[in-house]
């Protein structure tokens, strides 16, 4: 299946999108609307995560928007009936949160998923699934590039709760049939992250440092990151979705070749000719769940989907950081 | 250490068991109970686990029992100052229970879990804590015997949540020098588990059966399984407990020589002098669940505590069987 395959596969789907008021939620509804797909978008709108209203300004009518908690079971029930394919992006990502307040990251991470995967199998069974999932389930790598078989150890409660959500999904495909893939993602960048603060990704503050013209902090400096620009990771999800082969099955989804943050600092104060940076000694309770170096072995991805990313490094940075030179005030 | 000395660390020590008026729990208390050891047990006699209050009779005078929800942190919060060690009994083990409301599952066996941890954390930073992790988490083993380091592929929500909760476990020994060690167990079997139903192992209702005169049913019966008599699991738990080097590691504890279903049945039968046994087709809500052969790969734990089960299958199941002669009507 060629990607002009895969686009023209979701004309006439109806789809929905969990967590599709966040970052990469929003941009994936946003592709699916321009593909002729029917969507509808749930999200919870909840403190510190992605969740944003202004991801789906100027198309919100030609989507439909529920605010829901997946934890509702009765509401999500309503929702599924129909739906040919369910991207599930909902969930929170910071790894500091899920420190200081590990409840609440399981009930967005874990409760929420098992309910949602309940009435899948009962409102939805035919759909197909596609979970956002995560590098962070390998905790710290011991082997590079990261394949699917590493072990997992994650190092933060979000790594564990995430393990465990990931799990319920291949356990789901494995009982009741239902169509799930779960995608480890490795940091996504680009336009509609949160930017207010470090909560999804580190680059989110350095984005709002450079378009303020102002100092951002690099912690550590030497650590290895293949970046995902947020277009190829949208591209990753309509594959996954798109083809049957998929089923059951985990994938790590890489991007960019490796660079160290350090280099990437560098870039991104190349491509936008300002802002500077400080190389800073890692904060005790943010260097004891560091990972380190990662960057994703995802050749079965690619193989089987025909997948690449098709952004580069600098050209993602680019249109990131014009992005936020135009809206930033939204987003902080 | 020698078992004896392992036995005699506990003398005036501080113990609390949390699922202490459950099957292992409440014959680890009893033990700790004769070492000497000031013993609180928590437990909230759930539905459905093998928290029974029969467990603790005759003893109740020496020993303080509390029933709370680990859930109820401000409750467990007071029950923890001055405490030297938690064994870590509380959670549901039935792994169809757990695909049939598998929020319940989550909430017994995570949430309850974090909650504790982070109260250990603020109230008892010193204790060592020891966790009843499971052979659960490995799934459908691919090599045998199975080592810690066999891949985690868990085939029902029981095993993922019970994954997810030690992995808590040993993140709260990383991050925050929690002397926690989980043991990965194996089937127990002894006096004083649940014998009303197959909820806590097949075992139970194949005793129950067997005392009250009846057939039992053996699914499949070629599966091979390695038993832990409940008094060397409690000799395990204690080794882990009092030895400083077992921190922040999970372990495999495994018991008799593996033996297949139908060989088990049989033994139990000549052993009691009576009942009878139908080999079964699996039910296919608990064949697609099912994890086949299991036998453990516990020379590690072996080899650090010098902990080795003392009590045959022969006279494991004589034992058993003796107790529920005797009181039967208490556990069903």
């Amino acid at each position: 299946m060629t990607m002009n395959s895969i686009d023209s596969y979701y004309r006439g789907l109806n789809a929905l999108v969990t967590g599709g008021l966040g970052f990469i939620g929003s941009n994936l509804a946003r592709r699916l609307v321009e593909l002729g797909t029917n969507v509808m978008v749930v999200d919870s709108l909840q403190t510190n995560t992605g969740g944003n209203r202004i991801n789906l300004e100027g198309i919100e009518d030609r989507l439909q928007i529920r605010l829901v908690d997946l934890r509702n079971c009765d509401e999500i029930a309503d929702l599924l009936p129909g739906k040919n394919v369910i991207f599930n992006l909902a969930g929170t990502v910071s790894h500091i949160d899920s420190m200081t307040d590990p409840v609440s990251d399981l009930g967005a991470n874990v409760h929420a998923q098992i309910v949602l995967l309940e009435a899948c199998r009962r409102y939805a069974p035919d759909a197909r699934i596609v979970f956002a999932s995560t590098r962070q389930i390998y905790g710290r790598p011991s082997r590079f590039p990261v394949a699917e078989s590493h072990p997992m150890q994650p190092v933060d409660v979000n790594g564990i709760n995430k393990m465990a959500a990931e799990a319920y999904h291949t356990l789901y495909n494995q009982v009741y049939g239902l169509q799930t893939v779960s995608l480890r993602l490795t940091n996504t960048f680009g336009p509609r992250m949160r930017v207010k603060d470090s909560r999804q990704t580190f680059l989110g503050i350095w984005f709002r440092r450079v378009v303020e013209g102002g100092v951002f902090e690099v912690w550590g400096g030497q650590q290895k990151r293949d970046l995902t620009y947020v277009d190829d990771a949208v591209d990753a999800f309509l594959a996954a979705g798109a083809l049957s082969t998929t089923q059951g099955r985990v994938f790590n989804v890489g991007g960019c070749p490796p660079v160290t943050l350090t280099e990437l600092a560098e870039l991104l104060i190349a491509v936008a000719g300002r802002g500077a940076f400080e190389i800073k000694q890692f904060p005790l309770e943010h260097l004891r769940i560091d990972i380190g170096d990662y960057f994703a072995d995802d050749r079965l991805f690619r193989k089987l989907t025909g997948w690449a990313p098709k952004v580069t490094l600098q050209e993602g940075l680019a249109r990131t950081i014009a992005f936020y030179q135009n809206c930033l005030s939204d987003y902080v």
